[in-house]
């Protein structure tokens, strides 16, 4: 267990980059010394940063990178020219076995077209989900796909369900999670073409516990530990979660400041307020891993701040210790 | 401006009938004189009900149905065999021109079946859209399809876009709506196959006020007025919408209860956000037509109370003056 995790960071990626992404690695290795990063980006830039601390100068590498990929810019292209970004080059160092997981709050279509062609899939992986840990009432769910991959198949969605159960179970620590299909509604001959094909397969598979359907509107209670859909559903889920929570929140905000009774009222339960909400936020479970690769890449969100950035670096120390891939491989060659 | 308005509405649907249905009738009485209600349904209980209120009795009459189709009864099988139910009769009241409209808090899936086998799609209609309004952080939004009507293609999603662009703004009010496909990027060249079909069909159509692509992550921000998708996306979205907004209020209200001091602010806070989140609500805009039939056919949400239910009445007046179906007829038929 005292093994180093080499994890390559993209110095470049996400609107906060690169100090909120400087920070967070430095706030990681003082967090975990078992952790090396090696920060890839725009050498002079990186360093400048670097000046602001005192840090473990043994467990931090500079990689140069001259080029970066931009959120707008069609990512097949960008992976196919840009030889030298700051996506391309950490994407490498994973292929290569330099580094044992990448991390980027950058373009996310770039870092999931580029963990496909470069890290490349687990043989008998048909497509690596996108797997964001989402806030419900109680505790957290894993939703997946989130990604680029839409018009998916039953076949998908099954290696879904078990890679995610993999992952609830070792990285989340959720034991025996609650495998759920999204759908539109709970009885089993609801939904359209996919999750009508896909529920026979949930059901029949010994590897997962499987508690059919599972609806929108029990989604955010908790009604399943793993959710499992095709990612333009997935994109809805996670997309309206964000949506829904930012404007209400700032309803009730502005609510709070319409008169001096709310105001005086806002100040009192600002700290409780606080600390529930807190709760309902994924920061400290780091990003969305790419499941399925052979090694560990992880999305985390374009307004990424150090605190995400450094709970996405931890995140891989666990990755590894758990043996998550391992468990993958085990469950999707040997058990299809 | 002064012809009346025939209105069937279910007594036995939703989880509050037929008391909140039935005093949402008496209070629609009350409030518009054109109205005539249609109270369909188990008449011993209805009448009983009836006994607590005074009203016009000009305006009001009980039609019996001795059956009661149940929210879990697959719906096909329903329509075809209850045929003294209370939807079978309401729908069969306004296919025969007795009335203009069926409102109905019963199962969803009976009134979609039921809408188009017995009251019948216009001629030219492919898909009849279920359109609820949905609020928005300054308004509202109208999202079609949240039918039973998954896997749709393109051209359906082009008429959904014309009938909810005539609804939004004959019923509404909103002049020239923006109309956006709902969607998991906003380039053009993003989505899945239908979304990539729809696209040009709807930019290329010059009835529609077409905005690009809408992401879910934009939607209670009110990126657009009218939200076109297919039923299983518009399913997710309307959902999610009502899973985290109670989730969200729940724990605010939780969050507040925590210590002396955010209870004595709650306190204070209360009106204020209660006037606040009420702009977040859509009891004041009815139910959710199914468009493009041949009468109007209202779904109000299950749980409705006499607020919805007498909305959802009042709603028929407006649909009938504004000729919302003729102007409907004249897109579709004539624009094809």
């Amino acid at each position: 267990m005292s093994e180093t995790v080499n994890v390559a960071l993209d110095a470049m990626g996400g609107d906060n980059a690169p100090a909120e992404v400087v920070k967070g690695a430095v706030d990681a290795l003082s967090e975990d010394n078992r952790v090396k990063v090696f920060l890839v980006g725009r050498e002079p830039v990186i360093s400048g940063e670097l000046k602001k601390y005192t840090y473990d100068a043994e467990r931090l590498e500079i990689v140069h990178a001259s080029e970066v990929i931009d959120t707008g810019e069609p990512p097949v292209m960008a992976i196919r020219t840009k030889k030298d970004s700051s996506i391309v080059k950490g994407l490498q160092m994973v292929k290569e076995g330099k580094c044992d997981a990448f991390v980027s709050a950058g373009s996310t279509g770039a870092v999931l077209v580029g963990g496909q062609v470069i890290v490349g899939r687990i043989k008998g992986v048909e497509r690596p989900p996108l797997a964001p840990v989402i806030p419900n009432a109680n505790g957290v769910s894993l939703l997946l796909d989130c990604g680029a991959n839409v018009d998916a198949r039953p076949s998908h969605l099954l290696q879904f369900a078990k890679m995610g159960s993999i992952y609830m179970e070792s990285a989340i620590g959720i034991k025996n999670p609650r495998v759920g299909l999204v759908n539109i509604g709970v009885e089993e001959e609801k939904g359209n073409a996919l999750t009508k094909e896909t529920y026979p397969l949930l059901k029949s598979c010994p590897e997962i516990n499987f508690v059919g359907n599972v609806e929108a509107r029990d989604i955010p209670a908790g009604a399943a530990d793993v959710l499992v859909c095709e990612a333009f559903a997935g994109n809805m889920v996670l997309k309206m979660l964000e949506g829904v929570s930012d404007v209400l929140i700032s309803k009730i905000k502005q609510g709070m400041m319409t008169s001096l009774r709310s105001k005086i009222g806002a100040v009192l339960v600002k700290p409780a307020l606080k600390a529930t909400l807190k709760g309902f936020s994924t920061q400290e479970y780091g990003g969305a891993p790419l499941l399925g690769l052979n090694g560990l890449v992880v999305k985390t969100h374009g307004s990424s701040k150090a605190i995400e950035i450094k709970h996405s670096i931890l995140q891989c120390i666990t990755f590894k210790d758990q043996n998550i891939n391992e468990k993958i491989k085990e469950q999707i060659v040997l058990g299809d």
